[in-house]
């Protein structure tokens, strides 16, 4: 079969590879037939994350059709097309058990595309499949499922939910690429009063306004703590949502937080950050971490097949499998190109 | 009358002052009965709160009889003696409707001995009376119930509550001092598994253990954190409270805690603390911040008239008002001379 | 001053009454601009509230002017235009610090119209003012905002929070008048994927639609329990809801909720109910009732002044003062007259 | 093998029967060690429970020996020696995946001596066994580990979890069976500042005092809801446990509790109750039903392993297997024979 190959720092190929087979009995193998390219892919391929080794199909977020079961699978069967989600669930850990999968101690986790080979692939071999994978649920489309694999999941766990968004919420979001728009999206939920979305960049400020933020800050230009300040009569943001994951965006998020708001950091961050507790010791904020659980997809596909979200505005580029090293180029210049989220698929 | 009157960086006086006024209706004048030093105290006296200007009466714990009340005071009267709480809380600002008597915007807050007039002096003027004293119930030493005041309530409510400790927790608490202690007392209520203290003088670490603390650790002379790993099967505490307020101890506490759990700060800092996001943005933490809002008061109440808490051993000096000057020795070079809290009561 | 009198069962009259004084500092006197009826008005009249004595003047929501405070009121003053709160909250008692203001043991609660006059007259003394009103916010008309002073908190806090309404959920809601309405709006704003509205009036039915529902059951005609276990999977709804008050609807509301599932009770019971723990006792339901704590207003004004919530469309008849007793005939037949809510107003 | 066998209502054998065998991959049949009798096993003995078929073994509480596995355990191996919990979990259906195992949908739940054998028996096959079953852990005897399989979970889940107790609160435990006691044991883990127990059996007033109980009232003789009332001024307790099964001791719960209180129901009930909602509808209580989950279970053997509960205490007699019939007449006959648990062990 043909895959995403990582070979290195800055090296990836389309090549021809074996195809994946059954190696536990709670295995399954599927067939993708769409797939997507992560903002933590472009990480993988400078060299980023020293799990992914050289000869490592990449991936993690797929639609497709099960070709194959392990003895232990229950709930799938051959022919089944079903949604595999970015992280595997052993279903038996201490933290499986309390919902947090992303945590899985016990082989899971974000395991796809980073510590096995993964879904940039015509076949992909999902361990634990049954707690991995979901059905495809009927009237919804491959491209709009494949957002729940991981980006719409991350927005809002590891962002609306971890920075408890309530009903006439003031929520401010810095970053606007594809995480910060899913945490807008999921934010909207709530009900917040106000949205407020910050980059430095203007397109993506655009899109932000087309995901429903109510203010948007071009933060090359104008200050946006002052900003938030003047749209909370001087008290602050009761959320702050980082979806970045840099120093100075973690400390802006920090700075634009109300006493007793709360900063949930989505952001996958390399470097230490300067926390200012001379400042916020006193303040009653709260802080959060996370790696996204998938513990809300079947949420948010109830949200998926009742149109109470849009998971189709995300793409804004598809291709077809043969097409993949162009496609990453595209993903990856998405300032010039203005891509969102780039779905290829198998040719039909 | 006489009060404990600061007079710039270094220089303190008990000495001659005005008797207070009261200046609203809310108030009351209460006739300082006993009273004590507190950690926050030794900071203000070195210059550290700019709040705090030449001439203020200092102090903000306080157990005494009410002498004189305004027009609006409902719930006290002339003689009652009462509980002096270290928050003064408006009772119809947002924040105090919000049980954040801590955040009060309407005038409360921490402002006892800081942005008024303080508690060590033979009078005092509470603002917000009716929400800012508690009634002395039946049964209780006037010592016992002023360690309600601050100490208590805040190792509860910034330490425990915020770090969420459950039955069956490991709890790691950074300093043993006072407020360590106090946090130590308050995690006990809840039954966790595993108390571990952590501090450099071993006499503090001798009060843990009396205070409750399974394992106490010398991070002067063993790593805590490998320490920490080996009582929890390499996975690190479910809470760790930082009782200290600088930096080593705060990355100290954010590095012995396990993925999911919490990091509650209680120290006050002067200086920004470095954050390591890089191990901890996945690693699904919560950091909590907070000042105490004393609206734990009631339930401390209750556990210390039913004898579930232990407030007397917090007391290890007594002194009589005369003697406030040698009082804060003792209590500033606690490390020789083993002092927690230190009593002072006017002569009977 | 006009005012409407109850005068015993079934008697009630717009009538020449003495001006209400001030009779505790922290009191207000209002203006009343506009006001409304309340179902509770309706029982009140049959006689069901035994507080409500001859010659009390009835009413608990208006929006009107400050026309003279008690020497305590520190937010108001004269001229000061404000929403008046059918909860009145003294702030200080046990209860009020906990913002539960319906259960108020200072004086306060639902007191309005039931224990001391109340606000359909042309004058209105408001107790505690302070913490019993909210100014009157820019841009928002007055028959608008008077739907914050009880129907949109009763349904918000007793319905939609009480009953954890979560994003994806299925609610149910039995009951389809002005406060099942609400609860349905309430519900709105957490995005369930379904909210399911039961009545026996086809008017209801349509008013239910209007506000959001996504699925009308007239339960005179079909069987509620079959169709929602229809529309999820057989499981049953996550949230029920019931806002009429008879032991039929509390026990259908009880019989649609799934395993795990709450319900929530708004209605007012004049008779005992039957709780099926022969089937409950091991489903982990949770059961919930509750009177008005208006805790939310702060909340909902955001969601008013920005848009989240539309009040306006309770608002179905509009009369002058003069008019009352017509008024109360079209309320009271509502299932011909189609009344929601009925505004009243003062000539202008 | 042998097995204690149900022949219909008031029907059973200590009898010769099959010894199990694997019937799905993710099995394990036990050798049973030691096991105990359930109140439930009595409702059953009475024909109460209708999926209890003539030839079911029943028990769902054991301490044993992994004496086989399917090849999908991954979990456990032969010699294994683990406590088998009373509920059973599939590990992927909705309810699985939150925690919610005595809801399982996927084949699992309360199963064992229910709709399948059970485990008071020589061998018990356990389903889903990875799931539904822990290792011993050292330091801890066999009988103190069988308390963990039903009683201590079900007092600590579902009266005080679900009843929310919490430092500080009066707790009103109903009914001083084994199972009131659990719910005693584990309420004192939250540090209450009073636990009332009521019962009509002195000796079973007699065993709460020994667990913890501060106050017993017998309700043969006194009136519980004016004790309880005089002992929290009037108000009520803030958290009611319902652990007997009969409507009167439900509404005795409910009567008992105050405003913004608890009721968290344990009991087995097999007729509906009345609840006074013309009472209770605007007091803002919470009513909870619930099967256990033995989701508490990790936090339960910490607890144990760290000596914070006692569960030795429960044990009141101790059988061999063989004197099974007379084990249940001592366990039915407890008012005489003061037993609480009796614990039935296999020759050494």
């Amino acid at each position: 079969m043909k895959a995403l190959v990582y070979h290195g720092p800055g090296v990836k190929a389309w090549e021809e590879v074996d195809r994946p087979r059954l190696a536990a009995d709670s295995d399954a193998i599927i067939s993708v037939d769409t797939t997507t390219i992560c903002g933590t892919d472009l990480h993988i391929l400078k060299g980023d994350v020293p799990a992914v080794v050289d000869g490592r199909i990449i991936g993690h977020e797929a639609v497709g059709t099960v070709t194959e079961i392990g003895s232990g699978v229950k709930k799938l069967k051959v022919g089944d097309r079903v949604l595999v989600s970015c992280v595997s669930a052993c279903g038996a850990c201490r933290f499986c058990r309390e919902s947090r999968y992303g945590q899985c101690a016990g082989g899971g986790g974000w395991i796809l595309g980073n510590e096995i080979d993964g879904t940039q692939a015509e076949f992909v071999r999902v361990p634990f499949a049954d707690n991995s994978t979901y059905p495809v649920p009927a009237g919804v489309s491959d491209e709009e499922l494949l957002m729940l694999a991981d980006i719409l999941p991350t927005g809002y766990e590891v962002g609306v939910l971890n920075g408890q968004v309530r009903p006439g919420d003031v929520v401010a979001v810095v970053g606007a690429g594809p995480i910060g728009l899913s945490a807008i999206s999921g934010a909207k939920l709530f009900s917040p009063s106000l949205v407020v979305a910050i980059d430095q960049a203007s397109s993506r400020l655009e899109a932000a306004k087309q995901f429903g933020a109510d203010v948007v800050i071009n933060n090359a230009e104008h200050d946006p703590i002052a900003a938030v300040r003047d749209l909370t009569g001087g008290l602050g943001a009761d959320v702050a949502i980082e979806a970045v994951g840099l120093p100075a965006t973690f400390e802006l998020a920090a700075d634009l937080v109300r006493p007793v708001g709360r900063i949930a950091n989505i952001g996958v961050h390399g470097k230490p950050v300067t926390l200012h507790l001379e400042r916020l010791w006193n303040r009653d904020v709260t802080i959060t971490t996370g790696l996204v659980d998938t513990s809300s997809t079947p949420t948010l596909l109830r949200l998926l097949t009742t149109r109470r979200i849009d998971a189709q505005r995300f793409v804004t580029h598809r291709y077809g499998f043969d097409e993949f090293v162009h496609a990453y180029d595209v993903f990856a210049n998405a300032a010039d190109t203005g891509a969102l989220e780039v779905v290829l698929s198998r040719a039909s």
